[in-house]
């Protein structure tokens, strides 16, 4: 017998030699048809594939990221079966999972491959799949397997046998296909309900442009109908609130070849966005008892020696600039430089904790290649701070800091998000981590009080915090389901030590702090990517880089509509007059396409009466006002951050 | 006979071979007693010198700046003689004039100069200035310039000679000194009449530290008592607000090795004053009618081989960066990324004027040995903006620009202010400055109206402009009368050309923009240096990094303390609450110390009365007042920006 532990700490015996899928079974067919595969003593297995010795084991099913990842893997070899079925002599080359989804690249030979081929592809997996073919594990020697693929005549099979170990070869067979595959794989193929392939492109074997061009097949599937849906329609709703798109569009931002790939030029109306970004911050910062700082964008070699930026991050990091025979580096992260303010005066118990922030602006090299809109970008500024505080100081702030994500979640209706708690692993204590086994428990068990006190939902994951201290990352969803990660907060032990930072406590010793590093609004460029498609461009008006547009319907109703332009001007309100001699169907037109949330339309009636007609950004006419109305509203709308409703 | 034309456009008749002193003299006594120098045909001459043929003449006093230079020049002969009488054998080097006084490099062999030898020297220059010995030049052949020195035993002299032409080589002697030297000089010693040595340092010969080091005394002296009192009293005021010493007590920034020289760390004190710098200035540009931008702090190479800052401007780059085979480069200047985003998205008539606006942070290599403390640093945040504009449009934009600067004047008590109007040379059109002579005489007539049609203070200096077009230094005086060179306006004919920038006219024509370079604020660094220097760290309350703190007398009071301290943090103010257990006059002293505008002082009588104890900085006790009473004072002050009485 053989002692299984699950996730819940239950702890049940099982004859040696049972499988996940069995284990599943004992406890309800309902939950056996969800299993995929299983992690065992944290492997990813097949679910049918033995446990012959006491292990830990969790079930994964579609709601587990590593359950998509081998159902997305499984969909790949799903793919090639049905590709050498109507293409016979194909040639494969990897096809792995993807965040979300799969691809394969293949030799076709001289054949183009064509969207309507997609769609045979596509009825074939689907026939295939429904003879729910099981995906079936069998060891193999190297010898035997570079005969198979000799006889094939597969050399990309070939090449990648080159690179493997006799004894740890094995193949997996569905159906009519067999792949050299490490695995793990679904137990059969009726798991695939729903397919799609979406897309196909070129890819140097091996990512080597000197090698053939091989094709790339994309593909996304799904266990039901409703999701593969669900998706296409966010796909097909991303793709008109691309940012790239809607950027260029709303005179968001640019860039410039001269100036550089990947440095964005952020015009009028993206500054707009900036400057309300950063006043929401410093307001709040304030009102939490942050001070500002202001660093410079460089510093010499050794800072970044001194912090560990370098070597280890050095690839992330510009290359340097040779000056009076020192080496300056633009810099990839606020912290040194905030060490060095923490530091430039003496610090007692009374000045902690010592918060201080600063919108940083740091340059992180990128390969080109990996560039992306506002996404991935190699300046970014940053909505940092550090805060640095005592141990007893600490769950305090730790919660202060997570109480502002949830104040800013609730601001921009972000109503989707995910705190991922990673912790460090006691194997590697001293190599990976920071040799500090009691602060790293400590810590630990304070962030998750935290997490479990607020009532965020979060998960662990073991093995995955920074080197300094445990860390959170992130994730939200935009108002579509997209996932981004926005930011991560980190606790960190190691850096008040290499910098010698210290504070005199109430027992008038030198104490080091603790730092927590923070940016709860992660960079203005991937927050502003985020926040474009969220909105779909159609800001919230204290956001709207232009509010009000105010449309005269002739040019006799100018002086009244140049007295309203002023009166909300002096309100503060960002409000431009549309004074071309335009049709009014015309003017409202050009005004909805730069999504301006008010426009305010002036005829005969309205001077009349001295009122505005006032038209919603996506509701249309809402009615007549006078001019008073108008302001207060549109001042409340504003100065309490309200959404569009 | 010959013609003298006068700076007022008068022309006179004159014998030929009179001299400038004599000219004065047929004007009046009164005014050939101030002369010290004349300006024939825009270059200085002694005013003993004849002339010959038809010129232009400006008699040079000591109003004059040329008049000064040539004052202090003379004073230096004059501390030579002196220093030579007193130690017999000295060595001179050089002995310029500065922008105030003058310095001589000397050879003083073994002997240490001292304080006291400072007060001889003085003393000894004092009784030689009685003496009114004129200053008389002689051409000399270098020959016999080489015997003199020879004699003397002057290596240093003999050096300068060897650069010398025969030709051109002229000793002037006074008393029993003689120098060679170029000239020009005053008429006699007497002139000078109130002396004051102010220090000795060590200087390198040429500057290299290989070679000897030379004894460097520096003076300056005044044509009488009066201003050199003032300028005593100036300096011994400049000290007290030496901006290096409070900028460190008051908190506003530090710099650290380990960054580098030049990089300024502002402080949260200084980053509370960058950020109402900000603030005054996206307000008043936001009223002006400017958008905002912000770019990245590098660019490639070509942007600047466009832009003609490569190579002319290499030197004070920063070195590049290599990346992707690419270089690139730490921005000096705002002005280029700016002109892409102008040619971001096409421009029409409608578009224009367009302004745009970027707190800039530019990098600037200087050598480390002229850095000083925020006045000459490596990196400078710029209230930088740049206005693209048609012809029509250029003279009331020049004067929205020059009306700023007024408004900002105001704000900030700069009652003594000159700007400095540098034209073009028509001689050096095509070679030092574009050869746009319509466009320079166009422009320069509009610069000049608006200055005049202002009533601003201003001067005009040939052949000083940028190489794009003409340019206004602005040059402002603190309160202790010390003088500070601001900004810079520029106009542009050059960049817009460069760059291919155009927009389209009303008569749907390609035009080119003319551009408008301008930095009211100058740079954080300069102007809070200034303001520190300005205010003495008595900020006015809207400015200063702490507004309020509070005193209770006593642990008792404090809750009572504490509410007026939300009451005030709720209003907007800057407060602290000295919750210490110190004694009342203790904590006065240690908040005096950090400039702090409201001292509320809190005891037994302001709780029972509901009230508060107002102490004003520099003003002491100012009695008693309401809560609501002194948050509606403050919030005024504030608001209007208000300066200290």
């Amino acid at each position: 017998m053989i002692q299984i532990s699950f996730p819940d700490g239950a702890v049940r015996e099982y004859q040696s030699g049972i499988s996940a899928m069995d284990v599943a079974k004992s406890i309800s067919e309902g939950l056996a048809r969800k299993v995929l595969a299983a992690k065992v003593n944290g492997q990813v297995w097949d679910a049918s594939r033995e446990i012959t010795a006491n292990a830990s084991l969790q079930l994964l099913t579609w709601e587990d990221a590593d359950g998509k990842n081998t159902f997305w893997h499984s969909s790949a070899h799903l793919m090639a079966e049905a590709v050498e079925t109507l293409f016979p002599g194909v040639k494969f080359w990897v096809g792995p999972a993807l965040e979300r989804g799969f691809y394969y690249d293949m030799d076709l030979g001289d054949r183009q491959m064509t969207e309507e081929d997609l769609r045979q592809i596509e009825s074939k997996m689907n026939e295939l799949a429904k003879q729910n073919n099981p995906y079936i594990r069998k060891s193999i020697s190297k010898q035997d397997a570079i005969q198979y693929f000799a006889d094939k005549g597969d050399e990309y099979k070939l090449d990648l046998l080159q690179g493997l170990q006799d004894g740890e070869i094995s193949f997996y067979t569905q159906g009519q296909f067999t792949d050299l595959c490490r695995g793990p794989h679904i137990p059969g193929t009726g798991a695939i309900k729903a397919i799609k392939l979406t897309s196909i492109s070129g890819a140097y074997w091996k990512g080597d442009e000197k090698n053939k061009m091989l094709t790339r097949v994309y593909g996304v599937t799904f266990p039901n109908k409703a999701e593969l849906d669900a998706y296409l329609l966010m796909m097909e709703e991303a793709k008109k609130r691309d940012h790239r798109k809607l950027g260029k569009e709303l005179g968001i931002y640019t860039m410039n070849d001269d100036i550089g790939q990947g440095l964005i030029l952020w015009m009028p109306n993206g500054t707009v966005i900036i400057e309300e970004l950063e006043k929401l911050a410093k307001e709040t910062e304030t009102e939490a008892g942050y001070k500002r700082v202001v660093t410079p964008h460089i510093a010499k070699e050794n800072l970044y020696l001194t912090s560990g930026h370098l070597p280890y991050y050095a690839d992330s990091m510009f290359p340097p600039m040779d000056m009076d025979g020192e080496k300056y580096y633009l810099k990839a992260m606020n912290c040194p430089h905030h060490h060095k303010i923490f530091d430039a005066e003496p610090k007692s118990y009374r000045d902690m904790p010592y918060r201080i922030a600063e919108y940083g602006t740091c340059y992180r090299y990128e390969q080109s290649g990996e560039l992306f809109g506002l996404m991935r970008v190699r300046c970014l500024h940053m909505n940092d701070a550090h805060i640095y505080c005592s141990k007893e100081q600490f769950m305090q702030e730790f919660k202060a800091v997570n109480d502002m994500y949830l104040k800013y979640f609730k601001i921009f209706g972000i109503e989707k998000y995910v705190m991922r708690l990673s912790l460090h692993d006691p194997e590697k204590l001293g190599q990976k981590y920071v040799n500090e086994p009691a602060l790293w428990l400590q810590t630990e068990e304070l962030v998750r009080n935290v997490l479990i006190e607020t009532g965020v939902p979060f998960v662990e994951v073991k093995g995955e915090g920074a080197f300094y201290g445990p860390k959170i990352d992130v994730q939200i969803w935009s108002a579509i389901g997209r996932e981004f990660t926005l930011a991560t907060n980190q606790v960190d032990f190691a850096q008040p030590r290499s910098f010698n930072l210290s504070f005199t406590n109430k027992e008038n010793e030198a104490e080091i702090p603790l730092i927590i590093h923070r940016a709860p609004l992660g960079t203005h460029e991937r927050f502003i990517g985020f926040l474009l498609e969220h909105y779909a461009g159609k800001f919230p008006v204290w956001l709207a880089p232009l509010q009000v547009k105010i449309l005269p319907i002739s040019d006799k109703f100018m002086d009244y509509a140049k007295s309203v332009e002023t009166r909300l001007r002096k309100a503060g309100v960002r409000v431009e007059l549309d004074d071309r001699n335009e049709k009014i169907g015309k003017k409202i037109r050009d005004t909805e396409l730069m999504r301006v949330p008010y426009m305010l339309v002036i005829g005969e009636k309205e001077v009349a009466e001295n009122q505005l007609s006032v038209r919603r950004q996506g509701k249309g006419d809402t009615g007549v006002q006078t001019v008073d109305a108008f302001v207060e509203m549109i001042k409340d709308e504003i100065e309490n951050r309200k959404s569009a409703e």
